[in-house]
């Protein structure tokens, strides 16, 4: 279906953008801070923290989501598939909480003072978001995998599993508009950008507008 | 429904909330700009962007969006309830237009320099949600109002309609939650805020989060 080729080319064009924007832009990525005259840059650090959520919700978790409808990978039968939405949801579980940690510990590093955690609306609605996830991933463990719910328990918990999953996958992507968002406005406010109409601005307002069409395909196919 | 019940505390909840923040802690409401010495304090005609919006999504369009399903206004006939849910969005793209002039103006208004429009990811995203509002709203209207389609068509349209309504609605939320990030930021890196964890910075906190809780409970209605 052309709405299924759309969302392949915009879960590509998100995950290109931000690629662009953390390595071209806002310094790359490392796993320990790089020493500066009475302090460190942190940034590279906490750069693995957008490229992992843009790996955990667009792409990883949009597939998942994808899977009994329209799946990259075709898949044999309905057990088959279920493996397919599990492994990608655990995969984007691991990325999540990877990328997670390295906003908390890319703060706690920074010399000479550490950055506070948790003070933003961005964090908090990722922590709201984090706890949905956590709910909605051991309760679909539990029905449907380990111990397993009857076959009449499952049936009955399909529409609020599907429900909570489309929404957990939603709130995700605006955390992230609100997680880009914030980014750039300490761009604009603490670096020195060329202008603000220059890439290092332009390409995160590309991006929410990206994920916003994203979202809408994806969630076209449960229309 | 008790979820009903909550819906409605919670959009009491969002908009005193916004009120608090922008009458107690973003300078209150005007009409035009106070000058201040060598320039001007155009944060009270911004501040009606802000609330205006709330009033827009989580108030109106929140109702306009229960309308068939839990008014709070009980309706007659399906007749009745159409003019219902027509009125609040009308209501809604009343002052979702208000606000975004408002922000608009009092960008052009600043002084000594005006400050520029659309260099932000919130305001490129927010556009996007607009076109998307602009272009139901007239489909609605268009369809089912006047000239109105035939009864088949009308069934047909159903679906469609019922997906972008939800759409919409939800991607003002997420919207409203970048533009809250990003104000809180400005707060943050302009201002000069009596710490991280001030009522001015944790009050946009709390938003993010009963607009993410008032999403689900709305849409959960639609499940
Ligand atoms: C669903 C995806 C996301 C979740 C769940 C999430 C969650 C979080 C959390 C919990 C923190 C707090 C870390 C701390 O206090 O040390 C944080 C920080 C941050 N995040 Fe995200 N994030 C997401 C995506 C993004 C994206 C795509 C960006 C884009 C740049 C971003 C930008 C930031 C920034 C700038 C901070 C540091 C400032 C702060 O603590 O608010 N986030 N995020
Ligand atoms: C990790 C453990 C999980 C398992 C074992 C699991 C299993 C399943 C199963 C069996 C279905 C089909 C249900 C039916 O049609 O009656 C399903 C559908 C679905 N799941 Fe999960 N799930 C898990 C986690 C998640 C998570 C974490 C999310 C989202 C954050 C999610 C989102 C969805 C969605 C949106 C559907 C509907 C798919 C469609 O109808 O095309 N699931 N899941
Ligand atoms: C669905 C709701 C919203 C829409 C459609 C929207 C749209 C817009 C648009 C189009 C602009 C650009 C104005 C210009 O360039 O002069 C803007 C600016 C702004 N908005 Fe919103 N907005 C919404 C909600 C909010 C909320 C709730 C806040 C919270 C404070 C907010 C904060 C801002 C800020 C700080 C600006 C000025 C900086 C900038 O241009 O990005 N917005 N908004
Ligand atoms: C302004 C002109 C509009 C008219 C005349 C109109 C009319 C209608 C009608 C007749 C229905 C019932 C359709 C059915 O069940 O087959 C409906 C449902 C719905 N409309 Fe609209 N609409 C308009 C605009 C909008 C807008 C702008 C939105 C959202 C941004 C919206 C969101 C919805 C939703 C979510 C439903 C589903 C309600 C439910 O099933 O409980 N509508 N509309
Ligand atoms: O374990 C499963 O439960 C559901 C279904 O049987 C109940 O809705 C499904 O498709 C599985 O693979």
């Amino acid at each position: 279906r052309a709405v299924t080729l759309l969302t392949r080319v915009l879960q590509l064009a998100v995950a290109a953008t931000m690629l662009t924007w953390v390595l071209g832009y806002l310094g790359g990525l490392n796993l320990s801070p790089r020493p500066l005259a009475g302090g460190n840059d942190t940034g590279p650090v906490f750069n693995w923290h957008p490229l992992l959520l843009t790996l955990a919700f667009p792409v990883l978790m949009a597939e998942a989501v994808l899977a009994y409808k329209a799946p990259l990978v075709e898949q044999r039968d309905r057990t088959a598939t279920k493996m397919y939405h599990f492994a990608l949801h655990t995969a984007a579980l691991v990325c999540t909480i990877l990328g997670v940690i390295a906003a908390f510990v890319s703060h706690t590093a920074k010399r000479p003072a550490p950055i506070p955690n948790l003070y933003s609306a961005h964090s908090w609605l990722g922590l709201a978001v984090l706890s949905l996830l956590a709910l909605q991933y051991a309760a679909g463990a539990f029905s449907y995998l380990w111990p397993k719910l009857s076959l009449a328990n499952r049936q009955a918990l399909g529409p609020l599993h599907r429900f909570l999953g489309k929404a957990v996958f939603t709130a995700g992507i605006a955390t992230m508009a609100a997680g880009i968002q914030e980014k750039a406005t300490f761009v604009q406010a603490f670096g020195k950008p060329p202008g603000l109409h220059a890439a290092i601005m332009a390409l995160p307002a590309a991006l929410v507008v990206l994920l916003l069409v994203l979202a809408l395909v994806v969630l076209f196919h449960h229309a």
